[in-house]
């Protein structure tokens, strides 16, 4: 995928380590690939002069290292050996309002509490009715609010139940880092839609959306969070190096259903996620994608004296495609990997382009192709996914314009046809290429410009990521399929923002 | 005054005007004197596009010239017919919290309501309270917040009963503009304490805290609104010409007091509060000076050749030394008003005075003697009153080194001994300088440097209010007396931000 | 006068004080009034590290006090003993281009300079021809940079005698500080059009536009830097108090010739310029306008109960107005000083006001009247001066709602006819109101809406200046007569900025 | 390479074309990687207003796409049909002076001009300390200004004798576009360090200093600039279709000497420079890598059942390592290429590190290994070069976590040894690893921490440009030899800013 259309968040805690706020960033850094809105951290500290616990909090819209651009923030207010943070992408409503900018802090009766979600609350609009009826304001248009509200007016006496109390009235996909004056829990929902791992360093606990994360600050992987497991570290589980565990039980009539899209395209091709590391994922799918449509299927005008090239798009789909090659030349079907797309990751906020070409001029200003490369030659792109299909489009010219012999396109995933109640923020069904052209993948294939174009199954899908990672838990595959494993409140939309 | 260590509110509010936010900027900008701290106007249009009312707001902190510095603002933003807008200075808490910036504007049950707020809600404490037990989340240190928080949580069924119902349950020092998707309100707390006007333009409805803001606009004023009364404006009451009026219950054994600082320092000469021009009522204060302390009976060395002069600290006792020089003329006490002190308006956020030397700095750099004037006269300094003295004593300071024959300071109104609970940001009562020198005036005169000191005394001051405002209101006077009119839940102290 | 049109600048420098920078920043912001546009300071000290001298510097668009907002700025940037500072309002081209901000700093063949300017040379043109000619490039619209110049391209061995090279070949309206490694030079041109003073403070020399700076900081006043002379303070110069002095010739056939209007408008009244108070030349000017133009001749409808007032436009006129007050008095014509217009301070660089009623509304957000002060009287108002006259329009339109018996409106200075070639700011000859109207007073009169209108004599002015400072140097009275004392290159017309 | 410790400019103009300025835009984007400090734009028309010629200029600190955020840059500014830009990234001096912010624009007696400059003038000094005799003064430290004043004071009659009488007094690296009111200028120095291309679009000429910024705009590339070539556009010209040119002579005994290191790290892959594709020549070097060094002569402990892997440091050494790996295959040496490393690319200005861990930290920042892939396995790094070694030393330590069975370290270019006196800007000699360890490649080896070092040498550098690029110029590669072809200023130091 050549862009990134859709996005969902990034979240991290550490408890009890003397750079708990620093280590956070590094975290957050690693992870801003799922997300670049915002970011944000809260730390906690027991504030002697003032006689108690208090949150200090920086969080602004932004990329992480610009958020924290200065070290003072460091030093000077996010004290205290335990953090969690949160990069955001906005799913949906008003993005740009400050209010929704995630970690959210409270101070309620029972004392300080930061949340991070990464996820979407299904019965969303069921819990908001209800406290607008009961007269509760909002600040924010943000599904994580609600979990808020629910602890907060939780009649259980212990911070501990509440929590409990308020995860039990949740439904959807969620990972949360819920940080209170003395504890910092993790918390999968029962579906486990969303990644979540637990790591150590220097003999404390930290979890993360996923284990990139951990490498860039050296920590150790121990485990996923399971799915429904609420994870509890306090002074105690720390010493003891044994984290206590909740569980909450799945809704009726589900079980665990991971994000498959997570391994297609979203996570890190370096972390483990879902108990497996993505890349290994990946080059299995470029594999499957090779048994499906081996190259000598596909190959309109072979020449006999060049060998025809795989490039991919870089960076998403670099191992697939790498993976598609190596299973070619295993199975005698020569071919040659090659980079044949060059990307410019300079990147801003702003690209100024007036007027009707400005889509084409987004592609050529992110991507030139390597014209000795394609010249002349029998060219196999492999991509991870076709959203909207225009990028595609725009794409294809450009390699047309380098003069290759013929052109087929491979996706190493199936069409996606069905929105994402989950988290994914995908564009509206029928601006789905798949859908415009009623999934006639010739249609597709002429719109795009290309020889041929070809998805990997749906069953060879599932079984490829099953055959590399042969976990004992679910996926979800609604976007490709429409089998959605957790029913959704569809009247979904979000009231504007409440008390500013 | 020289300075201005306390300050409270301004707010206005317009319905049914063509260019209803563009006079409400106007207006504030009148009333800027009253809070320089953040302003912000809220605006409410029916959206034909959306199919509902909407409520844009632009707020921030800065002067209200600064904050709208943009023409877009108001055509594109602030569309719509009615607005009320806010300055604010904080009282109290940590005054640089964006989300303390006012108005507030919440979107519940009944649709949309913004709110702005004068003054300090003296159950402040036990309301908060209440509501925390409840598990309701706070997003502000604002009083104000307590008032959306009663009217969105209130069990009655129309939005009018819920704000009269929210309105039952405050007390304290309030004037409120409060704007509705079709109605304006305005409100003034039933001991009146802050003064709160109510004007017309072009056949619409205006509110304003003085109606300096009314003249800038060029609308008419009408009448005060009263201790207690809850104007409703809506459409029918503008096309009649008749607001609709509500009556709020004092509390038990009070009745109306009007703050009388008002008149001697904080309101613009050129208003008219409480029913009378501010001008007027300062002008009585200094005759009513000229009275107690006559020209003749204050000099030490009356010069025969030079008549002694009676200068002000501009600009706030201009008119009170006027009237002190006038009156003691027309007695044949023979002086002369005259300009002494030349201040300098450049003012900005920072003024960097390192060291001990600061406050004296700072004084120097406001003020300047005219030294041709004050040179070899005996010189009656006339100042509406002082608060910690430290400005007093530089100034005098100053005089002295232009080589008056003596000074004499003559404050129009008494000594100020004890906190205000009403919007009054008085510094800690040990701090006035009455109360560091047991109200000793002698001891003050030493402490300022000045040959001698004399106060209105309080008697005096509410003679002089009353002669030239024989209004049926009384007033509070608790700042000089200690009489406070509405017992004050002492304990307030507010809490940190609740979700931000 | 009611508004700013026009501006000069004010400079300032001192020698050898451990808070030299700090010193020009309050001496600056007393000098505010001269300059809105910018301010900067330079500063000098001997880098042990580097070897040599080094003159730090901060500069930038805005008042002083937010240019120089950060206590850093002195402690870490502005070292050293010696130090000059420069407010600047653009007096033609583009003010905006931050390449014109003063002081300028150059490193030539003979070390640092740096240079702070108030006037315009009228040579300009053919000096700035001559090194284009060369090939010299230039960085800026500024006169100042084609000093800077000819000091550098001069032949002259030591840098003093570089400086003088150069001054010889300016001609026009200039005060310079010059601030080299080792000296402060001051420099007043051979007119003297603009003040220049000369102080000390704790035994070190310091400059000044006006003496309010010296005041603000504790300097006492020694001279004035007299017409053509180039005071030298070096560190034998400052250790036996007696600086050294050097003279320029004046043109040919010219005289010191000062500029009145410093007295009339510009000049603070605390200051003493040209070697009197500007105060006391102000009040003289308000007792010669109550001898050309006394009360009783004035006043078409006298009401016998009620005393004529006399009201000012603050803050400008205020001690005109009491001077006309206090002579009318001495000559039994009675009348009372009021205050019957009250000006609002809070000013920004934006003001929105769309469509026509611009100017009005800008009048409006300025000023108010005081209703119960102008009501049934008979008002004159006493103003230094007239320009375009529709801001004194609309004021009058103002008061005359607050129904006075009738307005009559007297002018302490002359009808300005013609434009300043030496530093003022006025617009072109067709805007001034005087010219509009053929100086016919009458249909002046008629156009702003009063009575009345009536102006000091230009012979009364200088009598009047004379009188109050008996010095033996002349006045440029050209805005009012067209006498200008210095030819002038008429064509001068400012290039666009050269390198940028 | 895996950092930018160096980096000259990139340039770019465009001769009468309706989008002139947007191009350009699109042009420096492209370019960004050869700057990143600054960008700037300026453009020319004739303003009918003004009756005369105008050069808008738009210029900051920042990326391309921050420094041009507002498309009414383009629509209001940046008018005209003619435009050169520049992207900056200083080479010495105090870079973060915004007077040297390119391109710089002056107006002079014969117009408007406006240069971009990419390259270090070796006489720089020379020539400065000439002008600084003559009096003239500098805004900036800049060469570039050099040229400017030498154009500004020619003697010659017109502005193209002016420009072509300045070029023939510089030495050094260099290439300029020049704008005047109605011409494009591009010059190339006599040597060609720099590259330079020709390019046409819509009928219209193009220069830039890679053609990566003509596949941007979709301009074709027609041919280089070559060695001492000055190309003029004008009206008369682009009609033709014939650019004039003139040439330079080289200094004496010189010959063209192209930058070698442009092949092997700075262009982008996807460019064509010195008349050949970047990823071709980086490719061959990778195979000439293999034919010195070929796999099987290189490993220590072979493992038969699992293939070496030939992994890059991404972007910059993809090419190589694809080749290197290929050539080893074609050669019969068994080995996979694989991506062993991830690279983050989100960027920013500030990366917060206290501390001794900081390098190492900032290598986890901007990489992390992917473990399946490099497990157990024996792994050749490819990368383009070695600078300080730093960062090398921190990525095999994160490659050594990854438990390898062992780690090879192949560079594509020599030993760095030399300074770069032409515009590179390495750091100091004694900084070079090369030099720290005496090019003991096994004392080098051991500091990175590898199992074995080796560079490709020299001569086999040079074979494999010549090989795919048999052009007729010669080439530079003084930093790996010590050869300089052009004799330097040694002492070229640069002075304070002049004017500021």
């Amino acid at each position: 995928m050549m862009d990134k259309p859709y996005d969902y968040c990034g979240i991290f805690g550490i408890y009890d380590h003397t750079d708990a706020a620093l280590l956070t960033y590094y975290g957050l850094h690693a992870l801003q690939h799922r997300g670049q809105e915002s970011a944000g951290i809260v730390s906690t500290y027991y504030d002697e002069k003032k006689g108690r616990y208090v949150m200090p909090m920086h969080k602004d819209f932004g990329l992480v290292l610009s958020v924290f651009d200065d070290a003072k923030i460091f030093k000077k207010e996010l004290k205290g050996r335990s953090a969690i943070g949160h990069n955001r992408y906005s799913t949906s409503g008003s993005s740009r309002n400050p209010a929704n900018i995630q970690p959210f802090r409270v101070h309620y009766r029972n004392g300080n509490l930061a949340i991070g979600h990464n996820g979407n609350l299904s019965n969303a609009r069921t819990l908001r009715e209800r406290f607008r009826h009961e007269g509760v304001l909002f600040q924010s248009t943000s599904d994580t609010e609600l979990i808020l509200h629910l602890i907060s007016h939780s009649r259980k006496e212990t911070q501990m139940e509440q929590i409990m109390d308020a995860l039990q009235q949740i439904e959807g996909a969620y990972c949360l880092v819920i940080l209170t004056d003395t504890k910092l829990i993790a918390v999968r929902d029962p579906n486990g839609f969303r990644p979540l791992a637990l790591g150590m360093i220097d003999g404390s606990y930290t979890v993360a959306s996923e284990t990139c994360a951990f490498d860039i600050i050296g920590a150790d992987y121990i485990r996923d969070v399971e799915p429904g497991e609420v994870i509890v570290i306090d002074r105690e589980a720390n010493a003891r190096k044994e984290p206590k565990s909740y569980y909450l039980e799945p809704q009726k009539g589900t079980s665990s259903s991971q994000c498959i899209f997570e391994y297609v395209y979203f996570s890190r091709p370096d972390s483990k996620i879902f108990g497996e590391m993505v890349d290994k994922i990946r080059r299995n799918l470029g594999k499957q994608l090779a048994k499906e449509h081996p190259i000598d299927k596909i190959l309109n005008h072979p020449d006999p004296d060049k060998k025809p090239i795989v490039i991919s798009v870089p960076d998403s789909s670099n191992t697939a495609a790498l993976g598609y090659a190596h299973e070619n030349q295993k199975a005698g079907n020569d071919c040659k990997y090659d980079i044949g797309l060059i990307r410019n990751h300079y990147v801003g906020r702003t690209f100024i382009s007036p007027g009707q070409k400005s889509r084409e001029q987004k592609v050529r200003t992110k991507f030139n192709t390597v014209k000795g490369v394609i010249e002349g030659r029998s060219v196999i792109i492999v991509d991870d996914s076709i959203v909207r299909g225009t990028t595609s489009r725009y794409l294809v010219d450009m390699i047309r314009e380098a003069n290759p012999l013929e052109i087929h396109f491979l996706v190493s995933s199936p069409p996606i046809t069905h929105p994402c109640f989950y988290g994914m923020d995908f564009p509206s069904p029928d601006e789905l290429i798949a859908n415009r052209f009623n999934r006639d993948v010739h249609a597709i294939a002429e719109e795009i410009g290309v020889d041929s174009l070809r998805y990997l199954s749906a069953e060879g899908l599932v079984t490829a990521v099953r055959e590399a990672n042969p976990s004992r838990h679910g996926y979800c595959t609604a976007c490709f399929t429409g089998n959605y494993p957790v029913p959704v409140d569809f009247g979904v939309q979000k009231e504007e923002n409440e008390i500013v």
